[in-house]
């Protein structure tokens, strides 16, 4: 098979390469029309499998080394929570999407990551058995398919993605797990360096943050995780993928908190130069599977991949498409455009907003600090 | 053939019917790695006709009654002076880029529109022999596929439109025309009411305004040429494709004189709920062709029917994603996030930018005005 | 007497001198505590001379060549209606007023304005006799002391501003008069020009604009004015004393429609260097007479006559605590700061607000162009 | 003698009263034309009293109950270095200075504080005889009158502090001492807490914190300071003068770090409401002297003094000139205005700037932090 002959996701790491990851489908696909805000299920992946494959094939073309299956939140669990999906199983998305995921991998040189995330059933029962019984069901749809390692994502209660991870070893396969939480801790107050050293103790291969805050508090975050496993004399191959918006006002809470979460963050996109900076401080932080979450677009994964076109000896697809640096402006028919075909020009710029009776910062919603603050109580 | 059972264009204006035209293809294909900027050429719809197709399905089911032909800037000379298309002609690109608007607006209730841009040709040669040359030789390609009616777009001198507008009216099919000026007029000072009389003298069933400045921008200029028309004696359809993007800076120049034009328009974006505002301001405007361009999504366009869906007597299929103003997050986990599933809480939501170094507003580059100062004057 | 030995102010700038105006005095007594916001009358004058005094010498020590008398809303039934004022008579205001103005001019080489503003009773009665009438007396008051002439101010319907004019030369003393309005109009809807010629035919030898709007919003109404008096071959000397603010979102309403009007217009001062550029904007249009109203403290008087003082051959008292351009940082004991001392600098800054959370600019009320619009169909 | 029967300022406070302090005299008489920004230096006790006198006098009628001498910078080293004044000596400054507050202190209930500022001397030698020379010449300049403590203000270096107390308690008079330093701790890293145990120990009977950064963040450091001296067992009362303005930015070089510094502070300037919360949390953090440094102007003093009016069962002279939030404007002409006589207007009021192209956040200089990490490892 195909696949086979591809290099594993440690085999890469091992090596030293950079892993570029995708970007975030559920935000992309609710803009798109395939996706309901509020839900977020990723019923598309049997009701309109053309949508995500061709979200697919933008970000493997943009870039990225891993497609994600599109299975974010599910369980069978958040499922029948949801209510959005009623005459599809779960089963059947998981199958779905990693059938898409690998169809368009197949296309390029990409591995596929099957994904689990956070479930409902956690944070009402704590129950250890009852969890993990969610996350093995689910697994074991994607050991029906051929996905290459699994990815857990998007838990913001440590001991959640602990479980997640006993589990998913059980399938002997490479395991990374992502946390969604700020640099002062999970939903619990442990600290990012703990976290790391749990996952790891756990048996996950990489360790990282994705999700829920702007590029740059993650890479402090995940130098935080790096720090902790250091002091631990542990080994952990370092991941990433946070939002593609700016949340500097966020603690706890992450983005959700903002008063524009989710249908005005529109002001609050990345352009394609922040990604370069971030790109490169992910980079310097030593972390070398490098992508992101919601708000990343293929043009965002693809100026990952230009950031660091030469520690990957290699331009993606998508470049083709596009000059470095805003040098295709070169062409344009207007002369202060093609003023603009150049680094420094778009490294330095501040862009204005059009937006005279908004403001730069929002005050977030502080529930989710005050939730936190009544469970360390209690 | 099954589109020969549909309504044509000026059958639904004429009966009074709302149309919700397409959103923008280039900047949108860009992003997904599928268009070059600064040259701004289909040549996607031959080398990847599954990503045009997609976005055609995507703003199909926002509820677009009408696709156009991704055949922005796809006369010879246009190509020919970029010069990033090389092995393919333009002829093949515009057959392609019909057959893959048919093919999807099939799938609905859709129209198909063939769309010519200016040509370089009539900056360097102002010669009408010329220019309607090119017009005709891209018409005639049209003509061999399956298109519904024309519609020239993009162009800043109405000179230029109405040669294309004769050129295109001697199909004897249904011709619209959008200029991309300000209310301030043409590239020669004719002010936009003069623009519209002799775009209909000229022969144009449709006219109004596309691209280059914000909504309530354009539907200022859309006013501007229905009282040049009422003054006239005159009658016409109005149509609307604004950009996507706040730009309450610029004057004559529009968006490609802001210092974010191209790469860093990301804060100037629309939210859908400014979407629906314009929609509602372009409605009372007596504007009944109703769409985007530059920076519209779907699910601008998608707000776009759903903020006249009374008007329209239905919702589009992208809607079954979609609770109105906001509706489904009553089912989203956080207290604080539900509390925003109702239409006042989007209506008067000021949005952050979370870039408390950037400013609100810039200054435009002001070429174009002298540009156009010096012409008046020669 | 002293004064007799001063050149007039038609002496002056009949010889084609620049007179620099003195700022704002009810704002910046109010924040030395001795004018009350909503009120806004000068008992000061009588009440603590020493206050008045005070700022009065720091506008003669800033370059003023003229003070105004603080006998804003001095008028006996201003007074009576605002009830702030029990136990002194106007007559006592106006006439120490007159007093303490002639005192501190008489430290230097300025001339003393008697100032009348604009009546209750002007829009309670419209009534010429009895508004005339209350000028008359007000007009006694001034006649009793040592003025130099006289100045009407903050008038915002030009036929009250002809009344006091021509109550005012019956003196047969020099009178200047602005109007407080902005490029549309006064409060009747008469347009700058026309309003200048109404004035001049009068009477009033010196024409211009006070308060309600900014700088260079202001110098756009005097160039307004100018051009009206051209056209209908009458002259004039021009005459500016604008806000101190920035107020770009007003319209016929000026700065009380702001929503920070009166008390949170901090964010909105002009630094010293706005000053700079307005002085010298003020200075090409022609205008001669050039000073400040509410906002602007001593040293924005200062940084007109810095800007002006080569056309001025003299700088003020005040520069001798004031490095041109910031040069006394040259001084500072921080490298960085002295890397400050040069006008490019702060010629060139964007001064931040340091209020992320505070928008750039505010909807400002619509009741005065509501009240306006009624009016003209009255 | 009159002072000889007022409290002392240990008596009052001893007594639990709330002690409201004098703001910023340099920045204002700057403005007021009198002090020459970069230089700093008070010679205008000698050349110009009347303008002290005067500043004097207003912060006593905004309800002052210590008006500090105008000896900013007055040791004969700084002078020296300065440059600025030359024909007259520290000592006729101090003794000119000591008078001005003494006579208008008089004219109320306020006390004088002799002030004394870090030495140009400390950071040359560090050596502990030369700097208590310089300190002990000035305290004898004060010793010769009627003052009734001392202050030490304006030092970066606790140790430089330490020896002006320990100087300064000689007299026998109390001593207060405000460090001008960050929650990071002073120009050596040494926390504020451990910086208040310095102090006490040194015979400081009031510490705290004055200038350099915003009231909020100056309250987080005094907060610091008591918790340290908590912690160690001392007691002390705590005071706070902090800068009128905005300074989010700010880290250990506070507010000259910032490009605005210091000629375009407008745009960060406190509204008297900002200074209602500042005072409400001083007050709430156990602090009961209460004043302000650089940007407060009279009217933020008496902010302080309204909004503690029912803890001090009074409020100041100028309130007589001042509604209490806003409530005068119930006199206002227009019906907008008067809308806004109510304090929920006022505290819930976001400032517009009205100046659309400038940030809401600066990149301050990062020198200072570069100083002190290289002092920090010498």
């Amino acid at each position: 098979m195909e696949s086979k002959r591809r290099k594993g996701i440690l085999e890469r790491l091992n090596a030293g390469e950079v892993v570029v990851g995708d970007g975030g489908y559920v935000l992309q696909l609710e803009r798109r029309g395939y996706v309901k805000a509020g839900h977020w299920t990723p019923e598309a992946a049997v009701e309109h499998p053309e949508a995500v494959r061709q979200l697919h094939r933008e970000f493997l073309r943009a870039g990225a080394n891993v497609l994600q299956t599109f299975t974010f939140y599910c369980s069978e669990d958040k499922l029948e929570i949801s209510g959005n999906v009623t005459s599809i199983t779960g089963a059947q998305i998981n199958e779905a999407a990693c059938d898409l995921a690998r169809e368009v991998a197949n296309e390029g040189d990409a591995l596929v990551a099957g994904c689990v995330s956070k479930t409902p059933c956690y944070v009402k029962s704590r129950n250890e058995t009852e969890v993990k019984a969610i996350f093995k069901k689910q697994m074991d749809d994607f050991l029906k398919k051929d996905i290459d390692f699994f990815i857990v994502e998007f838990v913001d209660h440590v001991e959640e993605a602990v479980w997640a991870v006993e589990v998913l070893k059980t399938s002997g396969k490479t395991v990374g797990a992502t946390l969604c939480i700020s640099p002062q801790g999970d939903m619990q107050g442990v600290p990012p360096g703990e976290c790391a050293v749990r996952l790891v103790k756990a048996g996950a291969d990489i360790v990282g943050i994705n999700c829920h805050l702007d590029p740059l508090t993650c890479v402090r975050t995940v130098k935080l995780m790096k720090e902790g496993l250091e002091k631990a004399g542990l080994k952990a191959h370092l991941m990433i993928q946070p939002l593609g918006f700016h949340t500097p006002e966020c603690n706890f809470g992450g983005y959700t908190s903002l008063p524009e979460y989710p249908f005005a963050l529109e002001t609050r996109a990345m352009t394609r130069w922040d990604i370069h900076k971030y790109a490169r401080e992910a980079y310097n932080a030593g972390i070398r599977y490098i992508g992101g979450c919601c708000g990343f677009e293929p043009y965002h994964i693809r100026a990952i991949a230009e950031e660091l076109s030469a520690e990957r000896a290699s331009l993606p697809p998508a470049s083709e498409k596009h000059g470095l640096w805003g040098a295709a402006l070169e062409m344009h028919t207007k002369p202060w455009v093609r003023a603009r075909a150049r680094r420094e020009y778009w490294e330095n710029l501040l862009p204005a907003s059009g937006r005279p009776k908004c403001p730069s910062m929002a005050t977030p919603a502080d529930d989710y600090e005050k939730q936190l603050a009544s469970k360390i109580l209690t």
